[in-house]
């Protein structure tokens, strides 16, 4: 096991009903920017409940956070935040609205240019504090301090990480999940699937702990999955959900362990070059990327495909092919395709990415930083 | 799954060399009492590094908490406190000590008598800020606000709990462990298996990922414990416990789920009464009362049987009373006793515990309450 540091200040606040305590987490008399996405909040009721609990504050709105929040749509919200004196930035939605908030609250204190937040080269001294009630599981957002923020003009997609900018509190209530579409509820377990992979299924550290916590995520998505996909107002299937994905990606399972995210790197990209929904390009780069580092995984992969799939027998690439087909099997079921070219997208893809990411300097991505230019290409044409 | 909130703000720093760290966590300038227990920190080189550490800030010292910390010797570290104007307790040591510094902090800042923060009376306002450095698994007190104090003149023992006497930080380094006895690691991987099991073995609550992460810890204190025990020096089964320790009682996995905690709560009479280390009271009684309530508890210990304990076939009667005897195995391994009688204790003790517990009101032990005095006196006879 590495050394490792862990503080996570957030207050999780889970369950039916707790919407309504939100005045108590926010200080009274303050000036608050409720911050959202395209108006489905209005729709479902948890726009009501919110502007009901905030009593005694003084309020202000940003709409419109789309999907892969977008640079130049949330300076528009910095601005506001600058010009009122905001001093807490409440997001209600989902990952995309969240991430989109923690980058106006570092921005909005910043001197200088807001886009070196994401190039790694500002230095954030300070944030707005925020919160949020979360109405979509899958980015883990809800209980970590990282973002991930798109510039259209640019075909860009980056992700910055600072402890400023953990939410003083979420609010998680299940029954506010109800009424999404099918899509958004299969990307969001797909999601926290692969957040789980990124921290595990790298190479034994002797972090047994570690292992078997983050198998016991996977395995929670596996079974609740499929359950909260065909009752979507099972509260129970998706409140484990929901757990699930905050305990995917709030540190807690990679504490001492070496981490992947190459398929977060790679499938941003596509994103920002194709605007395909993050979760499916995620579910596309995986299964190609296990394959083609099956060698340098090998033993996590055995293990991954013994404990999580329960393949007992037959050889180690036997075991797995058959742990990834039924990766692939998984991500199908919850409707996501598991190749680029169901996205109508081609081999000339390969190409693109490696240049945008090259565009950042010299690619060594993966766990030990040998996943090089020639090496995307190769995962994603096999990935066509 | 229950509705729960989850806030837990201490710094976790861990692995080897941390202790040079702690210049970096305390206000250079601030007046620290430095608290300790019977002085194994000077012969192991903890103490050295600690002052080394600590430069620039104005040094008290307290020495001397024993194992079960008791009230009268904390009173005499709350004067101090109190006369210096100490702005910051850190605590050297284990649980012991770090229980004894948590009562300390919030004894220093109470009006009116210190025991009320024991028996529950106390409104405590305030705490001095406290941070650990951890010699010694097992008790997990390093990330929670917990703490268990003794009071020998009236043979009493009583937990407390507050969010002020979270640690701001607790350094953990696994080589400070390595000259422990036997005895005291044996002690803490008992006392960790035993934190699980009071949140995990009750009743089911649709809680997947919660059980799943409980079996994870209770799986890793099974396999490393031994390892550890047998080579005290391995760094890697060292870290391994210490980790699982730290999150079989941060409150991660028992968010939304019943908890039980009657074994604690005989645990501590049988201290309070015979001076039995803490964990060697947990070992005698957790077997006695799994057989007392298998009834109510089927489902669980079923579930505990077989994947905790791998056994798969045989009636629900059959597989708990193995996982029973493997667990009562377990605790022998790690040369802790499973009867009373091997401590020279005999049926009296039953009459003497329901006494104890009944000093305080109607005896309601369990997660249904229904561990009344009669079931006490059964669970201790049969444990005889």
């Amino acid at each position: 096991m590495d050394n490792f540091t862990y503080r996570n200040p957030t207050k999780l606040i889970f369950g039916k009903g707790r919407i309504a305590e939100l005045s108590q987490e926010i200080a009274p008399g303050s000036k608050v920017l409720v911050a959202y996405g395209g108006g489905s909040i209005r729709q479902n009721g948890v726009y009501d409940q919110v502007l009901s609990a905030l009593q005694g504050v003084e309020l202000f709105e940003f709409g419109g956070i789309e999907a892969n929040p977008d640079f130049d749509t949330l300076m528009k919200a910095v601005e506001i935040v600058r010009q009122q004196g905001v001093q807490f930035i409440l997001s209600v939605g989902g990952g995309s609205v969240l991430d989109g908030v923690k980058f106006i609250a570092a921005a909005a204190h910043l001197e200088g240019d807001p886009w070196t937040i994401l190039t790694g080269k500002a230095e954030i001294k300070s944030a707005i504090p925020i919160g949020s009630v979360l109405t979509l599981p899958g980015t883990g957002s809800e209980m970590n301090c990282f973002s991930v923020i798109s510039r259209r003009s640019t075909n860009e997609k980056l992700a910055f990480g600072n402890p400023l900018v953990y939410p003083v509190f979420s609010i998680l209530d299940p029954e506010t999940t109800y009424s999404l579409p099918k899509r958004q509820i299969g990307n969001g377990v797909a999601d926290a699937f692969v957040h789980v992979i990124e921290q595990y299924l790298t190479y034994p550290s002797d972090a047994p702990l570690q292992d078997r916590m983050a198998e016991s995520v996977l395995l929670t998505l596996i079974e609740e999955g499929p359950k909260t996909l065909a009752n979507p107002d099972d509260y129970t299937s998706r409140a484990n959900i929901m757990w699930a994905a905050t305990m995917a990606l709030n540190g807690i399972i990679s504490v001492g362990v070496p981490q992947d995210w190459a398929t977060h790197g790679i499938g941003h990209e596509l994103t920002a070059l194709y605007g395909l929904d993050h979760a499916r390009t995620l579910a596309v780069v995986l299964p190609s990327l296990l394959r083609q580092r099956k060698d340098v995984k090998q033993a996590k992969l055995v293990q991954f495909a013994e404990r999580v799939w329960d393949f007992k027998t037959g050889s180690a690439d036997e075991k797995i092919e058959a742990a990834i087909q039924k990766t692939e099997g998984f991500f199908l079921s919850l409707g996501i395709p598991v190749k680029l070219s169901a996205h109508q997208i081609g081999e000339e893809a390969a190409k693109r990415v490696v240049q945008n990411l090259s565009r950042r300097g010299e690619i060594a991505l993966g766990e030990d930083g040998k996943i090089t230019g020639p090496v995307v290409e190769k995962i994603l044409i096999e990935a066509v």
